[in-house]
């Protein structure tokens, strides 16, 4: 099998975190495909199929290279066309763009702020030093003081799930009576809250909590299976 | 012709402003179907067709009455399924519910934060009286007590907008390349806005200002002819 994904991991490899990269894992086994996994740490992803990319997750499929995980989700649509839709058609897949809107302005600012240190700390020493200087530049200020009141942050969360808890009252999923990309699009989020912190800070009688435990379960709890 | 909406309207029939009903008016021009808008008071809705609703937009279309906006859309798309479809699938069915969760829980109180009084002072007399006894009740304070400082809720505003300004980067309409009815839920509601206060209170070069022009230039202009 030459079907590869490159994918992001910190110092414990049995603890993949990204968001983003999550996202690729589960459009793969809702499209029924096999894989491998091959994790890099941020600082080797240059490294692999000749430096194309900086960022993971990159698929190689065959002779095909394809990375950031929307494109990805896309090229397996398309490329797989017989295997069950990631989209549910045209207006899904437009649609799916709005969710992924939602989950980058939203729900990623939101678990950066509770989860950054929780990140660093997972990492490996080197690249403990890029993600510091990284993410430094962009936050204008040193990791430790850019989100000081943790608990404050914890507290703001379950706020950001409002649109989704409301979606909830017609469906299960954001596809519908089963999940389509869109809905892994905001699962990878909270996933990478859960891995790095140990929980996504929900209510236990949030029904937006019961979602992220059904895409949990799915595949054989794939999800579930990292902790 | 017996294809009735019955929408709300203030005490200037020129000026409807209700969100659910220009989703259901958009809806209706998308299937490119004809139709007569029948206005009404909020204190006259329940005097209609035998008293079926409460709520409007209400539609008949010859023999079937379908209240709420959004089964109004699932109603046509399933019996008008030749015209141009409002969702693109099962998929953008399912989704559009995930941007209806957005406009209900994060665009709506945003407007009602900005607009309440205007909202009120549009409507007949005896509509005001209707409207402030339902809204204070859920408020559980007097309107003009609710959103004292309407500057600063006008300056959250373009906040609001973010999930759809990250979209935008990819496509010109939620619906893609062209809009769908997840396009006219966020419309309606931006609609309401501009009705009540007169602007969108969005910044003249942002790109959701420029999709709700785009939106305001639908079929000829119908969003836009209302000042």
């Amino acid at each position: 099998m030459s079907r590869i994904l490159y994918s992001l991991t910190g110092e414990d490899e049995s603890r993949p975190f990204s968001p983003h990269c999550w996202k690729a894992v589960m459009a793969l086994h809702h499209k029924g495909l096999e894989f491998e996994e091959k994790l890099l740490p941020f600082t080797e992803i240059p490294t692999v199929e000749g430096g194309v990319t900086k960022i993971v997750p990159l698929l190689r499929d065959e002779d095909t290279l394809v990375s950031d995980s929307f494109q990805i989700a896309l090229y397996l649509e398309e490329t797989y066309p017989f295997a069950p839709s990631l989209f549910g058609g045209e207006g899904g897949k437009a649609m799916a763009r709005f969710v992924e809107g939602y989950s980058q302005t939203t729900i990623h600012p939101a678990v950066t702020a509770i989860a950054l240190m929780d990140i660093h700390n997972m990492l490996d020493p080197v690249d403990q030093v890029y993600f510091r200087k990284s993410r430094e530049a962009l936050l204008g200020k040193p990791l430790e003081e850019a989100f000081p009141d943790r608990d404050a942050s914890i507290a703001a969360f379950t706020d950001k799930l409002r649109p989704l808890r409301h979606m909830l009252r017609s469906q299960p999923f954001i596809g519908g009576a089963s999940p389509l990309f869109a809905d892994y699009i905001v699962f990878g989020a909270l996933q990478w809250l859960r891995v790095a912190t140990g929980s996504v800070h929900l209510p236990a009688d949030d029904p937006a909590l019961d979602w992220f435990e059904r895409c949990l379960d799915l595949f054989h709890g794939v999800g579930r299976s990292v902790g």
